[in-house]
């Protein structure tokens, strides 16, 4: 039996587009005399459609693209992610559902069991749960179908939830000879392998094959790594498909197989994770080029770098803009990273407009010295010039913050965090640390007095980051303790052995920035707790 | 038998001060003889906490609380919205549950058996429904105890959501003597009267008494608006709370009394929403003085009179910055209106920094012609001006763009939509109209050609909206049949007499303008659907 995994890349809401895709691939699946042929979780509306469910024409259209997809089924057991309607009792009005299809007839629907809803998942917000356990007979095969999450209790992994049910367990009796999953998994720090994990420990319960077919590209701030899996009976890794593009990997149940080794480079992923991400959120809506400010920090060399890679050097647009705080060092800096990557670069210096604001406020701030207000004006008037280019030129604007800025609130509303997209907004300082030089691992991509240089904003004079924050090796300690884990500030101080009120003080800054953070661009998600789209807390709040 | 409804309006986190709120309000209870005091949904740690509920040490927290209240409860009955522990099976770690306690003791919980998923409400992200159905005896009656949702299916007023159990008749065999009803039910533009409806409904079906206590109070973007609610065995309203304020409603359940009628303004209520909402995001964040643009039309002069009403006069500042397109009548206008309101105006003109970006821009900008470039500019030379205030002063800016143009992108990123709350976005052109009406009723508190002039950002010379917009009454129409009733194109087409091309222009609008929003100030939420807290639409798309 032989089985075609499409790993597409679908985007979100385009039916028409996203039919088209499926289709194709149920055709080179016929040429390559496939049996079946098993697509990601709603691969038809592209995952995750959010309120695009709400409007009844998006769901009826979704009927009508899926009679095109029968149509073109011929002779081929196709498995495909789609929204179907619940019409009977129920919650609500949908499941997400696999329809089953074979030789051109809908023989009926699989749906969805366990619907995640925590950290960026709101399946209960759309979804009815399915409640049905059966296989579907091919070619003398009894197939179980899965999406997604139900296979992730089994084994483990599923966060602030116990589902009543675990699907596997309910398959068991029915001993079934080969599982399907249709995901669609959004990638993670260090996430791929539990993935294979997951389907692993199915196989293995259920003693038959398990195929997954991962859902490929950036969506919004998600982005999905694809890694689509097979593992055997025994539960050994049998294929694994390519991670951050798409693919279609030909699984032949009956040919003999090597154990197939995984071995990845996490951070190596974490960098094409972004890059998707940087790529997608651009082309998929219709953009080429991309700019951002060069300041001859670590931060904005590394987001130049994930440009050039996601758009192409000639897409990519750097502009330093000095100030009478500028080192010397940062705008040669710049000129250099900007060479080594072969990107333009201009310099525009924002003394004059800084003096035309300080002359036309001095007035109205007579008796008040010099404060967080004048620093906050200069990254206001980068951001500013930065948007002028973007209106002008038709550059989607990237914004360059890291994670622990953000949590920190060491950042300018307006002004470092204009953008359309915060491509690094997800990633802490330790990793941007481990993602230079990863880049620099064969030749200086980055110039080395980059990554040596004390993190600045330069925005008074002599000023480090170190005067005001603790050392980041400190505030990522805490970030992740009371983001990820949830410890209280005593449980941290005392697992990182750091005075409490460092943690407290630390802690309640992550509160405080909230307000800032919530007016923050769409930052790439990438790892386990991403503030705002998996991380939901009031502004207002008493608490801390 | 005599119930004290504590109509109160919690910080939410806040559980040190909410509890001593709590308290006091037992001993005044018990002060007056009163049987029994019943407070709102989740009052101890106020409504909505997000995802403060994934920290185990704020569960445990409450219980600690919850031992305080406990011991102040002695003669009377206490019936208090918390959050407690599902220590049995079950998804979701914690229950939305009343605690009911007796002369001092604990005899129970009763947990929210509905839990809406939908619009504003995540509760399946955090809660496990109820499922017990029982009554507790005090005095001689028997009394049923529901959480907020649990009776308004029963009334048929719930969102996108069929509970498979109605929580109103899984009580009815049981007949009790008196329901009591713990709600945070967020305002939104006449609604008020629903609640009553709702409390109506499951009176006459359970033919006794029903009492609503709702919370008051703006938290984040949600206004509660109180009107707590009282019902007799035949389902006629027998006493209404204040609306908009704390209130602690004394209800003597053998006393005889007159049919009280409801009847509200809602322009009025509106009004007092948006003022709730903008003094307790100030209050709760313990900020007092408020900043604003004034433009000299009609939005900003809105929201300076909303300001003026939720901070005091002498805690708003209103910033006139006039350049090279603004018409003569604008800073009069200004001048007049902050007059008439008593409020300092700064006057200033942004002249000299647009002509030194202009300068520094030219040389890069060369062959391209004026443009949304230079108009931005402008709009973020003004933005960073009240920055500027802001930080040097303490001042949080408010943010003046309405929902008619939030929804088709007809605002400036960083610009007009700088700002720490948008005081209006949720607030149609039509309402803006209706509500500076109301504000004129007596004598002119608003100047008429504030309200006369046609709508202009005033950003080139001779502008109006109506140059690239269709009149506001259509832009209002389709907003609310696309965004409100998830109507499609062509049945808003149909619906208004509309040629679908225009609805076409303007649907696709709301979706290009899905960026701008995502980094919107946090809006007071007013209507059925506001956008971003109730409608979560991914950005990337290939819908519309």
């Amino acid at each position: 039996m032989r089985v075609v995994v499409a790993q597409l890349n679908p985007i979100v809401g385009d039916l028409e587009g996203n039919t088209q895709k499926i289709i194709q691939a149920i055709e080179r699946a016929r040429e390559r005399e496939a049996d079946i042929i098993l697509f990601p979780e709603l691969t038809l509306c592209g995952y995750p459609p959010e309120d695009l469910l709400l409007h009844p024409s998006f769901i009826d259209a979704q009927q009508r693209y899926l009679e095109m997809i029968i149509r073109a089924s011929a002779r081929l057991m196709v498995v495909v992610g789609v929204v179907r309607r619940n019409t009977s009792q129920g919650e609500k009005p949908i499941f997400n559902s696999a329809a089953v299809i074979q030789d051109g007839v809908l023989i009926g629907y699989e749906d969805k069991r366990l619907l995640p809803t925590y950290d960026v998942f709101d399946e209960r917000r759309y979804f009815e749960p399915g409640t049905q356990t059966r296989l579907f007979e091919w070619k003398g095969k009894k197939i179980g179908i899965l999406i997604c999450e139900d296979i992730w209790q089994h084994a483990g992994y599923v966060g602030y939830t116990h589902y009543a049910r675990d699907p596997v367990l309910d398959l068991a009796p029915l001993k079934p000879d080969l599982v399907l999953n249709c995901s669609a998994s959004p990638y993670q720090f260090q996430k791929p392998d539990v993935r294979v994990n997951v389907c692993m420990k199915c196989a293995k319960t259920l003693h038959c094959p398990v195929i997954l077919c991962a859902q490929v590209g950036g969506n919004d701030q998600l982005v999905f790594d694809g890694y689509s899996v097979c593992v055997d009976e025994n539960g050994n890794l049998r294929q694994i498909a390519k991670g951050f593009e798409e693919d279609e990997m030909i699984v032949d149940l009956d040919a003999e197989v090597c154990p197939c080794p995984f071995a990845y480079d996490p951070i190596k992923d974490l960098y094409n994770a972004l890059v998707l991400g940087v790529r997608d959120y651009f082309h998929k809506s219709g953009f080429r080029k991309g700019c951002l400010g060069l300041s001859g920090g670590i931060d904005s060399a590394l987001v130049a770098c994930i440009a050039v890679d996601a758009l192409g050097k000639e897409n990519v647009l750097a502009i330093t803009m000095p100030s009478r705080y500028s080192s010397e060092g940062s705008v040669a800096d710049s000129k250099a990273l900007a060479a080594n990557l072969g990107i333009e670069l201009m310099e525009i210096p924002i003394e004059k407009p800084f003096k035309s604001f300080l002359d036309l406020l001095e007035p109205h701030f007579k008796g008040k010295g010099p404060d967080i207000t004048e620093e906050n004006m200069q990254a206001r008037i980068r951001g500013m010039i930065l948007m002028a280019i973007s209106n002008k030129f038709g550059h989607i604007v990237m914004s360059t913050g890291n994670k622990s800025e953000m949590g920190m609130g060491y950042s300018t509303l307006y002004g470092d965090m204009c953008g359309g997209l915060g491509v690094i907004s997800d990633v802490t300082k330790q990793q941007v640390y481990a993602l230079c030089r990863w880049l620099n691992r064969d030749k200086e991509i980055i110039p080395q007095s980059i990554i040596d240089k004390p993190p600045s904003a330069e925005l008074k004079p002599g000023q480090k980051d170190s005067d005001s924050l603790p050392d980041y090796a400190i505030v990522d300690k805490v970030l992740q303790s009371y983001v990820e884990e949830y410890l209280s500030p005593e449980e941290i101080a005392s697992k990182h052995n750091l005075p409490v009120e460092v943690v407290l003080d630390l802690v309640r800054r992550i509160h405080r920035a909230e307000y800032k953070r919530r007016q923050a661009a769409p930052g790439i998600r990438v790892s386990k707790k991403a503030f705002r789209v998996g991380r939901r807390y009031p502004i207002v709040q008493g608490w801390m």
